[in-house]
C-alpha cells in the first residue's frame, strides 16, 4: 500500500488544547509509513477549499512537539460550515477536487458537532464520488456538548481556568467586603449549556466559599429568588461571588445579557450579563460590586490547562491516526470514563452519524434544587476533568508558544471562487 | 528590652501577593524574642478602631508559610483612610488606646500611599502622646504608583498575569480572525496610570504579535487616530488585539467608560471600557468583536504569580521586621534596581514622610511617540519584574489557599463608637 497523505482541520472555536490534538495527528502519522505529508488546512476547512494547504512537513520534530502546549489554533480555525451536498454540492466536489490534486487518503477533522456532520457527508460523497477517503472526526469544544464521548476535549481547560479564577477573585471579594465591595460578578462562556458555569462550582469546597451562586442557561432567571439568593449570602458570609452563564435567560428565552442593556450608540448591547447582574444587584440591594468576564481569556489560558485535558486532547488526536491505520471510516474517538475512584479513562469509538448534531445537554440533577448550585453528581463528574497541571515552558517570563510559519503547498488547481 | 506586640495591617485593594509580605513579617518577627505577640488587624486598620485583633500565634509555622502562596488579604483589608490628627484626633487617640491595652510596640502597615501617610501620621502623634510605637510601612500596591522603590509588591503579578492572558487571547484570535473575530479588546486596571497597560505590551515580542494597541490613561483617547491604527493591524495581520486602562479618558477627562454606555436601568455604566471600545470599533469599522474585563481576576491571580515578586512581597515584609529591630522608625523598606542584564535588585529604605501622598507617574517615554505602545525604555523597566514562575500547590485540580480562622485577641476596651 503507498503511502497517501493527510489533511487536517481544525474547526469552530478554539481552545487551550486543539493544538495537542493536531500534535498527537502529527507526531501519529510521522512515525507510520502508510501515512504521506500531513496538510493542515490554512483557517480550517477554508483551507481546503482555497487550495491553501500547510505543510507540515516542513516543520521539524520540536516544534511540532511544542504544539501540544500551545493554545488556540496553530493553523487557523474558522466558523464556517458546509451546507447539504443537495444544497450545495459544488463545494463538496470543490473539496474532492483538493483532495485528489494533493492525494489526501486521510481527512481528520477537530471539532465539535458541526464538523462531524461535515467530516460524515465527505466520507459519504467521497464514497459516491469513488474517490473514498477515510473521514475520521476528532473531539473538540469548549461546550462539552459532543454525545457518546465522556467530555470533549477543550472543556476540562475552561473548567479548571474558571474554578482558579472564582476561587482567587472569591478570596480578593471576601478581603475586601467588609468596608468595599459586596459582590463579584464573573461571566463564563456556555450559551447553550452550563457546563463550564457548573464546573466554576468545584471551587466552593467547604461552606461559604465561592461561588455562592451560579446562574445557569438551564433554569430561567428568577428575579426574586436570585435576589434573596444573593442577599442570604451577603448577610451570612460578608459577601457573595456569583458566576454567570452568558446564556442565562428569562423564561420567555430572552438573554439577560440582552434585557436593555445599551452601548453607547444606542444599541441592544451584546455579551455582558455579568455588567447586567451587577447592575441589578445595586439597583435592588444597594450593594458596591465588581464584574469581571473573561470571554477568550478563559478558552486560550493554556497556562492554567488541565493536564487530564491535554492528555486527552493528544490522546484523541493520536487516536484518529490509529483508527485510520486500522482501516475505520467515519468514525470520531471518544473518551470512556472507566473509573471514578481513583478516575480512569480509556479511548472508546463513536459513528459519526451518531455523533453529528446532537447536543448532550447537562443532566437536570447537576444542578441543585434551588437552581442556583452543583450537586454531588455534577461534582462527581466535573472533579477529575480539572486534575493536574501541565505548565508551559517559559522564557522572559511569559509562556513559550509554537510560532508555526504556514508553508503552503504549490496549488495545482483553478482559483475557487465563491 | 521585653518583648512588645506587633500589629500588622493590609489596607486598600489587595494583591496576589500581598499575604507573603504579611508571611514575611510573621516569620521574622517569629525568630526573634524581641517581638511578642504579632496580631493583625482584622479588616486592616478597622480591626484596631474596633479593637478585632487577630492572635496570629494561633496558627502553626506550616499554616503561616501558606502565606507566600495565598493571594488576597488573609486577615481581610479595607478602604478606610485616616483623617489628618486635627481632623479626627478620637481616631488617633483610639487606635493609641488600643496598642497600648494589647501591649503593642510595632506597627506595621502594608499598603499604597495613603497608608504609608497614616503610618506615619501614627508614629508622630505616638511620640507626642509618650507613647512611642515603631511604625513602618510595607509597599503594596497593583497600581505600582508608590515612588522611590523601583517598583511596588502586587505589580509584578499583575503584569505577568495581563501580558500572559493577551498573548494566549491574542493567539485565540489570530486563530479566528479570517472568518469569524477580528478585533479584540482586552481592559485592565490602573485609573490614573498606565503601568499596567503597559506591562500588557511584553507580550509582544515580535512584530505582529499582540497587543497591537494599548490605550493609556496617559494619552486624551483620540478616536480617529484610534480607529486608524485598528484598521491598520486589521488589514496587516489579519485581526487587532488591544489593551485599554480602565482610565482611558478623552481630552477633558471624560473617562472613555461613563462616555454613554447605559445599564438596564438607564444608570451610565461605571466600568466597561472594554465594551464600549468594541461597540466603537464595530460602529465605525464594521469588525466583528469580543471582549474582555478581568477585574479581580487580574490582581488575585497567585496562580501565575511572578516569581520575583512574590520574592520582593516577601523581602518586604521581612526588612520591616529588621527595620524595626535596628531600632528605625517611619520608614519603609523599598526595592532598588541594581543592575538590568541580568536583573539584581536589593532591599533600600524611604522616610514615610517622603513617600507618603506621592503619586509616581509612568514616564511619557515609556509610551511610543504614536501614544498605542511602548518604548524599549519601558520594555526594560517592565521585563524583569515578570521573571519566573512561582506556583502554588494543588489540590484536586486546584491551588490549594491558606484558610485562616481569625481568632481574635480578648477585648479589653469599650465597644469603639463611630
Amino acid at each position: 500500500m503507498s503511502a497517501r497523505n493527510v489533511f487536517y482541520a481544525q474547526s469552530g472555536g478554539v481552545t487551550a488544547v486543539i493544538n495537542a490534538s493536531a500534535c498527537g495527528v502529527i507526531e501519529t502519522a510521522r512515525q507510520h509509513p502508510e501515512f504521506g505529508t500531513v496538510y493542515a488546512g490554512r483557517n480550517g476547512i477554508i483551507g481546503a477549499l482555497r487550495e491553501e494547504l500547510i505543510d507540515t512537513s516542513t516543520q521539524s520534530d520540536a516544534t511540532i512537539a511544542m504544539l501540544r502546549h500551545t493554545p488556540a489554533g496553530a493553523f487557523g480555525s474558522c466558523r464556517y460550515k458546509l451546507k447539504s451536498v443537495a444544497q450545495n454540492r459544488a463545494e463538496y466536489e470543490r473539496l474532492l477536487a483538493v483532495f485528489k490534486a494533493h492525494d489526501i487518503g486521510y481527512f481528520f477533522y477537530n471539532g465539535g458537532g458541526d464538523s462531524q456532520d461535515t467530516a460524515n457527508k465527505v466520507a459519504q460523497f467521497s464514497q459516491q464520488m469513488h474517490f473514498p477517503i477515510t473521514c475520521i472526526g476528532i473531539p473538540k469544544t469548549v461546550d462539552n456538548d459532543l454525545p457518546i464521548t465522556d467530555t470533549c476535549p477543550g472543556f476540562g481547560s475552561v473548567a479548571k481556568y474558571v474554578a482558579v479564577s472564582i476561587r482567587e477573585a472569591g478570596l480578593d471579594v471576601a478581603s475586601m467586603c467588609e468596608s468595599s465591595t459586596k459582590v463579584f460578578v464573573m461571566e463564563v462562556m456556555g450559551r447553550h449549556a452550563g457546563w463550564i458555569a457548573g464546573a466554576a462550582g468545584l471551587a466552593a469546597e467547604q461552606e461559604g466559599d465561592a461561588p455562592h451562586l451560579i446562574v445557569f442557561p438551564e433554569i430561567a432567571f428568577d428575579k426574586t429568588a436570585f435576589l434573596a439568593k444573593v442577599q442570604e449570602s451577603v448577610v451570612k458570609y460578608g459577601y457573595c461571588a456569583i458566576v454567570v452563564s452568558e446564556g442565562a435567560h428569562y423564561a420567555d428565552g430572552t438573554f439577560l445579557a440582552e434585557a436593555g442593556s445599551k452601548d453607547a450608540f444606542g444599541h441592544t448591547q451584546l455579551g455582558g450579563v455579568a455588567p447586567f447582574l451587577a447592575a441589578l444587584i445595586k439597583q435592588e440591594l444597594g450593594y458596591k460590586y465588581h464584574w469581571a468576564v473573561s470571554d477568550y481569556l478563559q478558552r486560550a489560558a493554556r497556562h492554567i490547562a488541565s493536564k487530564t485535558d491535554v492528555e486527552q486532547a493528544y490522546a484523541m488526536g493520536k487516536a484518529a491516526v490509529e483508527f485510520a491505520r486500522a482501516g475505520k471510516n467515519a468514525v470520531m474517538p471518544t473518551i470512556v470514563r472507566d473509573g471514578v475512584h481513583p478516575y480512569r479513562w480509556s479511548v472508546g469509538e463513536a459513528k459519526l452519524s451518531d455523533v453529528a448534531n446532537v447536543e448532550k445537554k447537562m443532566p437536570r440533577d447537576f444542578i441543585s434544587a434551588d437552581g442556583f448550585g452543583i450537586t454531588a453528581k455534577a461534582r462527581e463528574y466535573f472533579a477529575p476533568l480539572i486534575l493536574g497541571e501541565d505548565y508551559p515552558p517559559y522564557a522572559n517570563g511569559l509562556p513559550c508558544y509554537a510560532r508555526l510559519q504556514h508553508t503552503l503547498a504549490p496549488k495545482k488547481l483553478p482559483l475557487w471562487n465563491q
